[in-house]
């Protein structure tokens, strides 16, 4: 069954790839038959395993959909690193997993020193797989896959970004429609507006790809050069960032509803706040009001969205500022957008767990409860999301843990640790902006990989595939 | 009401400040006398405010407690900072506050670049503070003032460290006795044994009053020299951090449940995996087996039992053991000890707690407990631990946000702020073991004074007294 399931995800992969095989014909590349010889490898494993594991039973449990989301994300960046190696744009096999890991994790940590060696077909896939990542491969499919109306909940569960997944509409495969349709025309607007500012197409589409997954892959070795295109990639980050269920109460002319979003505004808050604290720290070294505000504004957005391109080189800005943007890479973008971190709604909700521990402690008859969104929340949500950041410490502590193995110092490992399970991407010193984790040995990239993936699915789906353990045993 | 108990407080620190001025005129010291001015200054404000202040009423609310606690602290630093400034050992008053506040915490964390400078009167007192502050002034203080039977619980809860307070004997002040004659016991064995090793009197007096209270100032410029003082030492941190009820339970000849204490195994657990594993790592540095083992006994015990006394530099140790090092320092020694950190209890419940999160999903239908100590938690206690690490985890962010408007790095502040918050004493980098606090501005200094207290008394007295607003606003 859960095989069943992956073989559709591979047969869709194969087709996606056709796209940088098609991409690379354009530009005469020989690159190109890398991506259809792989293309091919899918398409055919894809439906071999749909003719083979099909099966009568169509029930999927949380157990089940738990190991469909990790084995589909899995498999798909395994066979994703393929056209990498063949192509020998990345020889390395470890770092070619690591590149698509991060690619599709939407997370843009990457392992090369120079980008202007690859090839358009591996640039384009490489974006493109920030893409497919941001609305998640899974929900991607699920638009794609028939009949899958009841067991769609389940993968839902295990794969929406946030704790709260608002019921769009009641068919889930019309709300992925939906939802899918708000992405791509949102990316298009940021390919238009990025072509009105004398940006090439292709770096256009790429860079949109990655604003759009919230993935942060540069596309050129010179990054975002024009003041236009920086505000034009900043302003879509923190959009992309927003709860989509918003943009969809916009669509339905629910203004009110989607602007009463308490979540929105504590999100627009952090970015104004954080960017006005930055822009004053880094005022002395730009000198002029203008480039400290529009690179403070970009690299806060870029960070807190998890997207993880940088305009300035912020390894080298004061401790404050470098501060402030460790810690919003925890916080990450709104719950149902492509962001990664915690989600500004889960943070509002621990303070306010806090809160009431407190009035609990002060009064001790009184009962307590949180509301979120005017809403009261169930004590299940509330356990839940606290529960939730405590395995995240814990998955933080052991990937800190386990970097400490490398040759690198406390401020490398915590910052990698941080910008991989939280799907951002740079971190600071020798995996600063400036840099990257080629210096890491294959063992830990195999730990940031498996962090990202655990990052972005949410953390249970790899916990529960990777420690069986915590299946079967009691605690 | 709260001043009439701080005036008990007031005048108790009186009556300890005269041991001191004792110990200054046997070694013929000027200092004696800004003791014996300060340690009068007390005790007469103490008998004015119990003479003014003394009312009728007697029944203590939480937030009495809360307010009790948190002033009686601040009240006995701010007083007990004098001596240092009026004799000049430490001429500026905020660096003498951050030594006392230091010194009560029992956190050792120090400003002075050599502490072969002060009287062996302040010595004395700087010592003497971290006896103090072990077993709580409070609950030293309970054992002292009369007729307070009902209204000692909210001082207790309040005061001890750690979730579990198990009622011993159905008399607090009973209790208090009991503990702190276990205490007094466990420091007079050690500085017997520090005796035998050859040290001098006074200085195994000052080290074992350190070791007691898990503080961590060195008495002598060489530090803890001979390899059978650090073993002495090294156990007896290792006692300290126990929860002081298995001794009673032993006292008692109930010695299977003492040994039966999951906590127990976990803390010892921990400390031999560190210790095995630091070994290995340190040992290319000292190339013998003898040396490696005891260096990273002495420092796994010394900072998890958050104590801060350093044998080596284990800011010069590679990146493995350093991260084990400051994971450790969350961790903390057990509840219901004189150590700080996070307790061993709350990290298993912490665990236990995720382990539930986990079954939950995979079988939705299933309620699920959490056991600890064969006993089942209330929902109230595991959601209490969980809102407790969120707590700590805000005081953490803070303190690392407001370190990082001084001029020093991450890993500094970092590790400055974990180092305080956890009341252990060194970090590492520039306020490692072989540096000192001096370096940070009055403000970071008062930043860090107010999380070592925030750490040492679980948090919410302070937070309660130094944010009003948690007190009256609704969340």
């Amino acid at each position: 069954m859960v095989l069943y399931v992956v073989g559709f995800i591979a047969a869709a992969e194969g087709g996606l790839l056709l796209l940088p095989a098609f991409v690379g014909l354009i530009y005469h590349e020989t690159d190109a038959f890398a991506y259809l010889a792989v293309s091919g490898g899918c398409a055919l494993s894809g439906l071999l395993a749909i003719r083979f594991f099909r099966t009568a039973n169509h029930t999927i449990y949380a157990r089940e959909g738990f190991s469909i989301v990790a084995l589909g994300w899995i498999f798909t960046s395994a066979a994703g690193a393929l056209p990498f190696v063949i192509s020998g744009g990345i020889p390395n096999y470890i770092d070619a997993l690591f590149e698509t890991v991060s690619g599709f994790t939407t997370t843009g940590a990457s392992i090369l020193p120079d980008v202007g060696i690859l090839s358009h077909a591996s640039l384009f896939w490489r974006s493109f797989t920030h893409f497919i990542g941001g609305m998640g491969v899974l929900i991607f499919i699920m638009a794609v896959i028939p009949n899958i109306a009841d067991r769609s909940i389940n993968i839902m569960r295990a794969e929406m970004p946030g704790p709260v997944v608002g019921k769009l509409v009641p068919r889930v495969r019309q709300t992925a429609l939906i939802l899918y349709l708000i992405y791509v025309g949102m990316t298009l607007a940021e390919i238009i507006l990025l072509l009105c500012g004398g940006m090439p197409l292709f770096d256009s589409i790429c860079y949109s790809f990655g604003t759009a997954g919230t993935g942060g892959f540069s596309a050129t070795r010179e990054g975002i050069v024009t003041p236009w295109s920086q505000w034009v990639v900043a302003v879509f980050m923190m959009l992309f960032a927003v709860n989509f269920n918003l943009y969809y109460l916009i669509i339905a002319k629910k203004w009110r509803a989607a602007l009463s979003s308490f979540e929105l505004w504590v999100y627009l808050g952090i970015i104004t706040v954080a960017t006005v604290i930055i822009t004053v720290c880094i005022f002395p070294e730009y000198g002029n009001a203008g480039d400290s505000i529009r690179h403070a504004f970009f690299q806060t957005v870029s960070i807190q969205t998890t997207t993880g391109y940088a305009t300035a080189d912020f390894d080298k800005w004061n401790t404050l500022a470098r501060t402030l943007l460790l810690l919003l890479m925890f916080v990450g973008g709104c719950a149902g957008s492509t962001a990664g971190g915690l989600k500004v709604s889960r943070v509002i909700i621990c303070f306010k767990t806090v809160g009431r521990e407190i009035r609990r402690l002060l009064h001790p008859r009184a009962y307590g409860t949180v509301r979120f969104e005017r809403r009261q929340l169930d004590e299940q949500t509330v356990n839940g999301v606290s529960s939730y950041i405590l395995v995240y410490l814990i998955c933080f502590g052991a990937t800190f843990l386990l970097l400490s193995f490398d040759k690198y110092g406390f401020v490398e490992n915590f910052s990698a640790a941080a910008a991989c399970l939280n799907n951002i991407g740079p971190g600071f010193g020798a995996v600063g902006p400036a840099s990257n984790y080629s210096g890491y040995s294959a063992f830990s990239k195999i730990v940031l990989s498996l962090s990202m993936l655990a990052g972005r699915l949410e953390l249970y789906p790899i916990l529960l595939t990777f420690l069986p353990s915590l299946r079967s045993r009691k605690f």
